[in-house]
Parts: structure tokens; sequence; C-alpha cells
């Protein structure tokens, strides 16, 4: 039992096996959002603010929030945006940046212990971030890629994601605050990807016991009808093992498919959340006619 | 590689890992169906002929025929709906039912080498259903329940599972020409239903090295929304090693996260068949924003 604990100053998230998929909403990334980009350079967060109460409203459980735009004071930003977030909603936050000092910026301001994204398999940031994430208590996403870039060999994966959690633990931080992402890529470029992410979380759950998360939107970059590819992607994932994602939670239809992954995997006790959300769809005449398994059990129902 | 190749006079369907999931369209039955019982019994075999042109207009790779109706002549009304069926349909099909003389009778009339559905883990069941098999050249669904019932414990049907597929090598029937059903149960009844699958689909996949097929519609009985349920499902047991499935292909929400869960598999070779389908809904501005894994690689996004 691997419980990750994230909170704000009011409320827990716990990130867990058998538990509730954690989304983490996405949409406070100023990357490939030139307007949002534009607003955020200009002092204009009306935006995030808008963008942190439309996903929690949607069902995030936590934010990610990062301020990454090019030639601006990004840890003035972060620390700004956090700040600004957790005056108008009650979720624990991810504080996501590649900036080390940004992300001190951030967690200097933040009430709770929050998630910090991210820590890679590279020396150099190991180093730095290690210390930040134990200083402040903080749990921490470990990117499965090191100095050599991202392996397509899922074993080496494997192997940088162990590195990262042994060096965490080097630092006193417990193996339960690292949540590792396997590094989702866009499955129209590469075929495999699916299948690497499937294995590698089947294995960080089994060998190494921790918890995952991910970039979900990632895997349908490029592709038509993406959300149906992204939300398929997540319940795969979630039946070997992945346990959170950093997505959109204001696509409909990767939520649906989130919320009956819960179900199938036994998450969502007696079923109480999908039918609390989809009670008013409920269709007694479609109740009829299922295979409940064994000729004899159909026979009876014949 | 374990390939299951199923025929009717013109064509092929081989259910196989790695290669596209075999959708088995279900309708033709009328267990539950009261108005197709009627007319059936009374001769009037319209319905099966329109279900069989609609699903496979659908996307069916193969559809499942059924005549179990109470107190009605089982092998007179099998075979001459597998007659019909194959009359206006090319696809190969599954000649389902409890009575070894309706198998038999549908058998005798087939053209081409049939999917039996199914046979049990009875002794006596295995003892009348595998000669007939046998003496075909057919391929036989393996319901992986016996005398005993329907354990919830997956071991005991993976051994159950087993025993079919040696019984089925005593009568000369090779392991790819059986496909185990793995029982699926409602999820809304026993929240269990999905992982015992999942953890089974892998077990048939890696140790037995057998094709596997299930009633999908099943799990999603009783529950609202249920077709998210079913196809969500789907896609988690694929991603375990689910080859084919008897369920409902006029559901286009179940057949789009099949197509999805194909892509994300691997099955669907540079998302051909996805782009294809779903080319028209294909949003350019969407394919922006994407996080294409490592603090490096989100950085030279921004």
């Amino acid at each position: 039992m691997t419980d990750t604990i994230i909170s704000s100053a009011t409320k827990e998230v716990v990130i867990g096996f058998g538990r509730p998929f954690v989304m983490i909403g996405e949409r406070i990334n100023p990357t490939g959002r030139k307007l949002l980009a534009a607003e955020m350079k200009d002092g204009d967060f009306s935006r995030v603010e808008a963008d942190a109460l439309a996903q929690v409203a949607a069902g995030a459980h936590m934010l990610d929030v990062n301020a990454g735009i090019p030639l601006a004071d990004e840890p003035a930003m972060l620390a700004k945006a956090i700040k600004l977030v957790q005056s108008v909603t009650d979720v624990p936050l991810s504080i996501d940046s590649s900036i080390v000092e940004a992300l001190e910026a951030g967690i200097a301001v933040y009430q709770g212990k929050p998630l910090i994204n991210s820590v890679t398999g590279e020396d150099e940031v190991l180093e730095r971030v290690l210390p930040l994430v134990a200083k402040y208590g903080a749990a921490v996403v470990a990117i499965s890629n090191d100095e050599t870039g991202i392996s397509e060999d899922p074993d080496v994966r494997f192997e940088v994601a162990k590195k990262i959690v042994n060096r965490a633990a080097d630092h006193g931080i417990p193996k339960q605050d690292v949540v590792v992402d396997p590094l989702v890529m866009p499955i129209g470029a590469m075929g495999t990807a699916g299948q690497q992410v499937f294995s590698l979380v089947g294995r960080l759950r089994n060998e190494l016991g921790v918890n995952t998360t991910c970039g979900a939107s990632n895997v349908s970059f490029g592709l038509p009808a993406r959300h149906t590819i992204t939300g398929t992607f997540l319940a795969m994932s979630m039946s070997h093992g992945m346990t959170s994602a950093i997505m959109n939670p204001l696509h409909a239809e990767v939520k649906d498919t989130i919320m009956a992954a819960d179900v199938l995997a036994g998450a969502d006790l007696n079923c109480a959340a999908w039918i609390g959300a989809k009670r008013e769809g409920a269709d007694a005449t479609q109740a009829t006619g299922g295979r409940r398994g064994g000729r004899k059990a159909r026979r009876a129902e014949g």
C-alpha cells in the first residue's frame, strides 16, 4: 500500500492503488497557449483564475500550475500564480517548472504539502531538486529520463525511475513521496508508446511500489478524435497501475472514461460515484439481455 | 504467436495477439429479445437478416448466431438462421447454443470453419462438444466454469481453462483453435469482476498462449451509461491480452473505444484505421500544447 498524500491548507488528496484515480488539471500552463502566455507576461492572471475554477468545477482533484514563459521572470510569475490559485480554490497543487529557482519560489509561498513537478534522473537535476523536496517535506514527480535522453526501452526507463527513488531515499524522501512519470510519447509517432507505458507502469507498481502520473494528452498528439485516444489510454494504463495523470478535466469524454475505469478497477465502491454522476442517464430497458456467463445462466434467462 | 483462423466460404478472420481486436456481433440472439424470439418461433427471420446486415455494416468482423428459444426446435431454427445469415453476409460466424444437437445442426449447414460457442469445463459437455469440434475442424469457445459453477477465484478459472485446452489437445484440437472466455460478471454486482478478468486474461496469454473472448455487455448490466463501462472494460481487457469479444457493434462508443485501444496496443499500424475512420473529425488546432516528455522537450516547446 503506497499512499502519496498531497495537501492544500485545508484539503488532502491521496494518490494510491485501489483508490479513485487522481485527475490533475493541466490547463494552467502557457506552453502552447499563446494568449495565456501573453496575458501572464503582461501581469493579467484573470485566465489563470478562470482556468483554476473551471477545472475544479469539472472535477479536477488537483491542479498543475506552470508559468514557463520565455524571457519572463518565471520564479515571480509562478509564485504569483500559486498564490492566486490557492486564493480561489482549495485543491492541492502541483508546482510545475523546469527551473529550480521557480520551483523554490512556488514552494515558498505554497500553503500545504505540494507535488513538485519535476525531477529527472540527471545527476545535476537530482542534486538540485531533491534537497528542496526534502526541505519542504513535499512530494515529487520523477520523470524517467536522464542525461542520455528518453530511452525507448522500458527496462532502461525503469532503471532511471529506480535510481531516482533510491536517490530520494538518500535525501530522506520516502518512496511514497515519489510519483513516477513513465513518459508518454505520441502514439502517432511511436506505435509502441502505449505498450511501453503499460509494461512500465506494471513494473513500477509491482516491483518498486510507487505511484505514477503522466502528461496524458501527449499520447494523442496530432491524431483526430484525440480525446477518445487519451481517455482510452488512461483506462488501459489504470488497469496496469497508473494512479494519477495531468490531464484536461474539461474534456467530458476523458473524465467519463476515467470514472468508468475506476468502476472496473474496483476503486469506485458499489459504483457509487458512477451511478451518482450518471443516474439521469440510466435506462432500465437496456438492463436486459445480459449474458451472465456460463451456459446454465444463459439458459435460465431464456 | 497464436492465430485462430475462422472462415466463411469466402472470408477469413484471424484472432491473434498484436492484431486488430475481433468484434463478434451479439445481436442475433433471442435471449432477452422477446419480439425477436416470437418472430423466430413463428418462422419470421426478417429481423435476423436485418440484424446481420446492420452489424456487418457497423463493422462486425464476425457474427454470433443463437436461436435459443424455449420450447422451440432449436436445431432446426439454428440451422435455418445460419443458412440465412450466410446467404446475406460473408463474415465468418460463431454458432452459439447450449444444446449439442443444435450446434451439430448449425455446423452441418455451415460453409467454412466456424467458431463453436461453446464448451465448458464440465466433463460431460467436453466429451460431447469436443468430438464435434474435431470432426469439423472448427474452433471453439471455452467457457471457464465447470461442474462446481463459476469460481470467483481467477486461479480456479485458469485451471478450468487449462483443463479444456488439454482435453481439446487429446481430441486433436490445437490450442489456437480454443478461444477462452474468462467469464465476465456484472461489475455492479461484483466489484472485483474487472480485476478478475484482467488478471486471468494476462495469464491466459502469457502462460497458456490462447486467444480470448467474452460476452462484453454483461459487465455493465444494470448500470447507467453502460456503453461507456462496456467500452472501457474492453480497452482495459485488451491491454492485458483480450483478443476478441461478443459485443454490439451498433454502439458507436464501444466500437470507437475498441478502435482507440487497437491504436494504443500497437495493433493499428500507423493509426491507419483510426485516421481513416476519424479524419473528418481532425482538428489541427488541438495538436498543440502536447507535453512531449522530459523537461528539455517541454522547454524547447516554450
